[in-house]
């Protein structure tokens, strides 16, 4: 049972009105599988992993997945979950964004308001992970009473990530989680859902390791 | 010749009096070798880097780096290209941050100020990367003055490695950059420094491929 903090929630805004892509909510992914066959293995999680209602574009360094939360948070943990299932040690960058579309300038400036949503519950893969998870409210000049403020939303996920297990320390910079892979990237989700309720820009960056010989 | 930016220059605050440890100046490195072979590549590495001035704490995910700007950034390149010149396909990524030391809360609260540091220069590796770059300034409450424009800044960021030749293209969330590793780890830190100057908690996340098949 997790308990889901309480901050405030601008849902009534005309942000609410944004569709997900309008709104700028995406992902980018990098996966790292340490074998020579990791080409292979990568292909291989990408081909059985459903991609529908999503936005896929792989680039040279990542690739960029965009759509709805409760999409991107299925695709992000079954596609990792199908690389961990080789068993080889497999690392994975995971860079959250909401509330600021387009390339250099955000194309909804600061005055847009939040957009709520929905954090997504995910079935357990039965993987195993540690994450090390920031988490960044961004202020880009917001209306009044939607502006960041750091430490009030960096607990509230706090709370959220000790209220279901996942949490296991505070680290410099970051926090770090442990658990099945579906909870650890659920909970980096959901604390940019819950601060994305009252800040209109939020990133949240997950660094993931699964399958370590020396941990876990 | 790489043109420095202008931006609004607090150093003779308070904060010019912190040294690096007490400023919270640092990185967390997850290296990534695609071969069975990681753990001896990345240990050979890790002998092969000089880590004078600076604080190492491995963790199960990242190894966190404390010190100074230039010892920060000297050893993040030479540990990557060590690893790069294994002739591997290598992904590192990097999370920069100054201006909140401690654990979930800053012992730095907003209102310390910027801190201003020099931008290190450091010499090729001779190894091209790929990056993918997001700087963060970060809204603590600080001083009237030293609060984050996060458009102004990155504009100022950019610049720097446009007049570099580092820059490529803005994507979703990121700058791409490309170059020699030590360009590419040079820009990034100089952006997270510049914004340092005006903004006292900057953060900056940079995703690196070297040797990869698909691009460079």
């Amino acid at each position: 049972m997790t308990t889901i903090p309480t901050l405030p929630d601008a849902a009534a805004t005309p942000a609410a009105t944004f569709t997900p892509p309008q709104f700028g909510v995406g992902a980018r992914v990098t996966l790292a599988v340490m074998s020579e066959r990791y080409a292979d293995i990568i292909l291989a999680a990408i081909r059985s992993t459903d991609p529908t209602g999503l936005t896929l574009e792989t680039g040279v360094v990542s690739t960029f997945v965009g759509g709805a939360e409760p999409d991107i948070v299925r695709y992000l943990t079954d596609l990792i979950a199908a690389a961990g299932r080789s068993g080889h040690h497999v690392s994975a960058t995971v860079h959250f964004s909401r509330g600021c579309p387009g390339e250099v300038i955000c194309e909804l400036p600061g005055g847009a308001g939040p957009l709520h949503s929905e954090i997504p519950e995910v079935p357990a893969t039965g993987i195993r992970a540690a994450g090390e998870w920031a988490l960044y409210p961004l202020d880009d000049g917001g209306r009044p009473g939607t502006t960041p403020d750091h430490m009030r939303d960096i607990y509230a996920a706090i709370d959220y990530a000790t209220a279901n297990g996942s949490f296991v320390a505070s680290e410099h910079f970051v926090t770090r989680l442990e658990g099945d892979l579906a909870t650890v990237i659920q909970t980096a989700a959901a604390g940019w859902i819950l601060v994305g309720r009252s800040v209109q820009h939020v990133t949240s960056h997950l660094t993931l390791s699964i399958n370590s010989p020396s941990a876990l």
